[in-house]
């Protein structure tokens, strides 16, 4: 049997100023120098398990065949286990800790066919701390299965309904409104909502938004450049959800929507004073 | 015919915290898996396309042929056209908005002798939002070059003489000085002006510098090492450009002299207080 | 002859937020179009060679075998020397700065048993300015070495004792305690020791540590997850070093700790006011 798969996507919690990344890339190289590793991104923050599988969630469906390399894994070295698990009967595998971060994009990928906990010790590295299973575990068996190494002798079978899911927060309904969360600040400072942009449209073109003590009105825009100046934008993003966007300006500083801010979404209230027309005011609330 | 070329170059104002890098890698190695891609930078600032132009205008003398695809992009979605543009009769291509950022590369590389603008919607993505064309629209397009895909089949032909052009600002004389500007500072904090080295040679070993209401003497110098402590250096750098730098110190920083200043140069001025030993005073002025 | 190599392990100062790194791979790739060049890291600080070599020597027993490119060049363009280094016989080759940034490296493979000076300008750029070696001079040569060229075609022999060595501290045992040094602050804010954690055994699980004004005691743990909360743990880390560490939060920020530091380890003082179950204060010191 050839060698069946010459991706490894590579997301981590690693930042690049250590050379973390680059000894996992060796480590790969050593066993699988067919391998070409694509990092999807190692900036994820230092811990954030759910922040690390969101990333993944969005990006499973661009991925190319292969397998998938996820580390964010603050229980490293404890009971948490080590898994490898098939999606698609063999057509990806997923290669991380389960702590939730793999199950956004095993959902995406149609869901795990089978899963082994990692303890073949064949297959590991001899480590002198238990501190990086990047390099010692997931990276040797991720390059395995990438020569052709069969799930099972990576470990012992698992049953894929035992893996700990992730969580996903759902926006919900609320009498006439939605409560939504930013789920993602990208670097533009757009705030990614939990929410279909089809669950908006009976509100019509323009929506209320109220989170904290503020309210605005936003209006709902194709393009970032498409936002009127001054206004907030609602776009449909990249990944088909619901972003809140300023044009060329940061919308998570400038209106103070952090990740996990809840956001009620409404129909612009008739009565009272309107805020339809009320722009932003760029001075008074400053970046944090 | 077989694949016409084996690396994209990529550079984009994307930054490597979120995982858009890695999709367009992985949209590449979907079309064209023979590709290696070469990160140029990702880091340049957000919207910042004059940055990027320069960025790339700079490297285009070392990249190997191939296929440039490059990204800052504010005006995405909107009527800016997204182009491919060939240089040397086919030597290379570039991809990208045209909004100026490619004009200098394609300057450096002879000037374009064919251009189309991307409107082949079977090379390109389909998908949910209009604000990611790196992924759906240049992505794709650079990949099929590398396959072998012909330029007029990514789309409409356009007159190369109607891309927008970029704009990069020329040192000018004025009575005895020459008023110059910082093009680019770098990691190390050295100030690249658009100054050929030739042009501050009538001036002499030492040159003065005028910017907002400061005045320093330099030392031409050809290594950072040579300029004398507490002395600001000119040197040409490794692009050929004349740069403000300081021995293993930011001269940005510690002379308050961002991208965007204007720097008049003269000769000493023989007359007044000498200003030539003057050392820089770097308790004076703090780093912004 | 074949191309012996096809791997060159990257790590340099330059970060990537200019040019520079994605110029050396087209450079490399111009030359030797089969290499793969991992990227170890380019976060180094400006200009710190230790904080260089030490990353090279923490990686050195994981990289498979090839060229290592090393380049933190505070005195590019002066007399110090470009050099590249064998090391077993020819296993494996090391280019960059003769300023003792290859050092640790050279010693962890094994030992130099060649070395020239790069002194052939057959194989390098001409280039307009003398202030990118690793673009003009380093690259090449390292490029070279993988397609073949044999090592004194590149330079000038020279003694491998010649070579500038590293300055790495060692620690030192001092009446009852054991002097240390903080090497290395890891992206979580783990402090590495220049300590192996068997030379702390005889203090017993509990450890006292002395710097600056401060002192602590410490508990040995296996896991960063197996220190208990608001304790200082000590940890043998992923290389096997002792390392002082907080769960999921950062040892050098809370505990004011950065590379450099001096710690005094010692049995707990069994006189005086018990320090051992005192937590650590997380309010009353804020992160640098």
């Amino acid at each position: 049997m050839g060698a069946p798969f010459d991706t490894i996507t590579f997301l981590s919690d690693y930042g690049t100023d250590d050379e973390f990344v680059g000894v996992v890339k060796s480590v790969i190289r050593s066993i699988a120098p067919h391998v070409t590793v694509i990092d999807l991104t190692h900036e994820i923050p230092a811990y954030d398990v759910r922040a690390g599988g969101l990333t993944l969630g969005r990006a499973a469906q661009y991925l190319c065949p292969g397998v998938v390399l996820a580390v964010v894994d603050p229980g490293v070295g404890t009971t948490r286990r080590g898994i490898a698990v098939e999606v698609g009967g063999g057509q990806s595998y997923l290669v991380g800790p389960d702590n939730g971060l793999l199950a956004g994009a095993v959902a995406m990928s149609g869901g795990a066919t089978a899963a082994v906990e990692l303890t073949s010790l064949d297959h590991q590295l001899l480590a002198p701390g238990a501190t990086f299973a990047g390099r010692d575990v997931f990276a040797p068996a991720a390059a395995h299965l990438c020569c052709g190494v069969a799930l099972t002798d990576l470990g012992t079978s698992i049953d894929p309904l035992s893996l700990l899911p992730g969580l996903v927060p759902l926006s919900r309904d609320e009498d006439d409104t939605l409560v939504a969360e930013v789920l993602w600040v990208d670097r533009y400072g757009n705030c990614q909502l939990n929410v279909d942009p089809a669950d908006v449209t009976p509100f019509g073109p323009r929506v209320q938004m109220r989170w904290g003590t503020d309210v605005r009105t936003a209006d709902r825009a194709t393009t970032y450049e498409g936002i009127p100046a001054g206004q907030v934008g609602l776009v449909t993003d990249s990944y088909g959800m619901l972003a809140v966007c300023l044009g060329r300006r940061s919308a998570a500083a400038e209106l103070a929507m952090p990740v996990g801010t809840e956001v009620t979404l409404s129909a612009p209230n008739e009565d009272g004073p309107s805020t339809t027309s009320m722009p932003v005011s760029f001075t008074s609330r400053s970046a944090p």
